[in-house]
């Protein structure tokens, strides 16, 4: 298989991206937080690159974001993060808010400085988490009270929460709180799935119709506040759950409820469906998704972020991702390979470690490991997603989209789309 | 307490030393390794500073040396050690003979390749390990059995199995097989105890004379070899063995055998004595210290290297060690303290994190954390050592020392001497 080391398929994928030292706040000449400028459009598929502007600066799409849940993508420092081509740092809104407390995370200057990162940065709301969880306690049209996973406490979320904790921690694009059913449905008849269905879209819709409300309230001017489609793979209730949402005041639009347990092809089915019909004017991000295969399918319906653990806690498990596939560490045969994960892979690892090395740290549980595994796996997915935002924008996606889908068709699946914290 | 804030008494622990891209083997223009170049010689103590010339380059002493027991400094890569200023990395032949194996390293390249550290790397025998980790079985004249403690499997050591290790190993400085006794003679009368110091130094003789007859035939020729004085507290041992061990072809010799348990005012007053009388034209290194206190003693006695864990294992604790003392980052008062570990210290953690931020890692556990508490402890230590380096070149050594003395009068005592494996 050769079409790997093929220069239209591999990219540097920092490149063109301002450096880390460069990152910083909105600049007075900036285009105002929220602008969508639209730089091409395939012809032949949904696909598209824009650039969205933010209070921390633009951000090409489309983009992958990696999870710092926390405040931090475990073990990899910001300029690294800046260096493997991470553009958005995406964080958790509900973990931040029990650990430190969003209160202290503004106290000590916001989540830029806390974590030292001064790019983009995205929270979600922690409604996911609260549903997945299985803390929750209550839910009504007001909000969800549960129990916190770290150590049982009653604790309520509401729309007007969520805001607020957002508001203290500070960053540029925040996730309201969303209904978000399970995938499968808990195993019920198709009218029963139909109506838990229905009942999470029209919480999440009077949700939204709340957040709209108060977010001019509550947020700065420069954070960009999007709501989250709901709808599972029912093409009718995505559809009017999306009309609905797009009638009120947000700056982006992201589907959730993907990749939470539904059959793959249904899901990328729902994703060709539904996307072109997103706004054309406004960002389209798509929760929780995925791997290569999935980021291949949601770039050509033409979403512009998605955000997935899989790099960082596969890279923790020992999977390490590339053109290649993706390979256990752990497995003995790499005892005496001295080759990098990927030969012909350009990020600051592979130039420097072999596999024995990184299967030493892994045995030695060497934090070093970690490390080394999230910045080789982060880059790989940033370069899978830059090759096709350059393919875009130089006009031949058709053409890279297609090489692309060859080379998934000749390495090893790099599993199945799964969604949580990192 | 102004005296932390002394520009006598700061510096950048890396500035002067060559940069890590200009690290690499030894160049025929260099001096021959071994060479030591003895730069100055303090009027009214031992101390002396020394550059020590070794396979892969010069090494400005005094020098501490992070300990990276399986080829790595827990979490920090080779780049950033040389920041923070490491000149020496102490890795351990024991380990890496049984993992990876010594074979494994060498058909990977050696370790100089295996770990990307292109300076000098010094590899202890394992041997104090051995002992100490109450797995040893047999000891006899030709070696010692013992258990490993990663499977209970039986193995046994030898002066030639050490040096075979270390030839595929790879390391610029190997030292060679000693028998280090308890430090506190397990409760024995000072009879017993001395005659227990006696056999292990008898021993450590026997096993330095094979090791001088083997070291031209094993290793290669740019690899330097130390042989490793005991005799515990008891001065007429130590000079008597010192004796011995300084006959035969060895390239340096280490004081063995302290920091074990024995009382500090014994131990300083140990390296009061002997250290002096080493021989002046090769390196002294003392294994296994220390505290900074235990540094200044040793560096006013004259010794040239040593090395430690507590930087790197009371990072990973909790412990941040700085001028200002030791505090526990774990402590809820830094929840929302803003200022970095030490606010007059110029490591790149400092620069960047916040004590909220460090201790927001330690509780997730975020291998982050880690990464840049030995980070900042590193600088630490080796800014302590470089401070009174640049004293001793500049000729005022005493009036630097007495004040670090002072600033470790004011502050909290990092801790007790302790060594082991990091």
């Amino acid at each position: 298989m050769t079409t790997s080391s093929d220069p239209e398929l591999r990219c540097d994928p920092a490149e063109g991206l301002a450096s880390f030292a460069e990152l910083g706040p909105h600049r007075p000449t900036d285009p105002r937080p929220g602008t969508l400028e639209i730089l091409a459009e395939d012809r032949e598929t949904s696909a598209r690159s824009c650039r969205l502007w933010t209070g921390h600066g633009p951000v090409e799409t489309p983009c992958f974001m990696p999870v710092g849940t926390y405040g931090a993508v475990k073990g990899v420092l910001p300029d690294e993060l800046r260096a493997v081509g991470s553009q958005v740092v995406l964080a958790n809104a509900y973990h931040l808010s029990h650990r430190p407390g969003a209160e202290r995370v503004g106290e000590v200057g916001g989540i830029h400085a806390f974590m030292h990162w001064p790019g983009p940065i995205l929270t979600d709301s922690g409604g996911y988490q609260v549903f997945s969880l299985r803390s929750l306690q209550k839910i009504d049209d007001a909000g969800v009270d549960y129990r916190t996973h770290f150590d049982g406490s009653p604790a309520r979320m509401t729309p007007r929460s969520v805001l607020e904790a957002e508001a203290s921690i500070g960053p540029d694009i925040c996730m309201i709180l969303d209904h978000c059913p399970p995938g499968d449905g808990g195993g019920a008849s198709d009218a029963a799935r139909r109506a838990i269905l229905r009942e999470a879209m029209d919480r999440t819709t009077l949700w939204a119709q709340e957040a709209a409300r108060l977010r001019r309230e509550i947020l700065r001017d420069d954070q960009l506040c999007f709501a989250i489609v709901q709808g599972g793979t029912d093409l009718e209730l995505r559809r009017e759950h999306l009309e609905t949402l797009a009638a009120l005041d947000f700056d982006g639009l992201a589907l959730g409820g993907l990749s939470v347990g539904e059959p793959i092809p249904q899901m990328h089915a729902t994703l060709e469906a539904i996307a072109p019909l997103m706004p054309r004017d406004k960002p389209r991000y798509v929760m929780g998704i995925g791997t290569p295969s999935d980021l291949l399918a949601a770039i050509r319906a033409g979403v512009d972020m998605f955000d997935c653990v899989i790099p960082s806690r596969h890279a923790r498990n020992g999977q390490l991702i590339s053109f290649l596939g993706r390979f256990n560490i752990r497995n003995g045969r790499f005892r005496r390979d001295d080759r990098p994960v990927d030969p012909s892979c350009g990020c600051p690892v592979c130039a420097r470690f072999s596999r024995a090395y990184l299967r030493h740290l892994h045995v030695h549980n060497d934090p070093l490991y970690v490390r080394l595994a999230t910045m080789h796996n982060l880059y790989f997915f940033h370069e899978w997603v830059a090759v096709q935002r350059r393919a875009i924008r130089q006009g031949n996606f058709g053409a890279v989209a297609a090489a692309l889908a060859r080379v998934l068709e000749d390495r090893t699946q790099p599993g199945k789309g799964s969604k949580s914290t990192s």
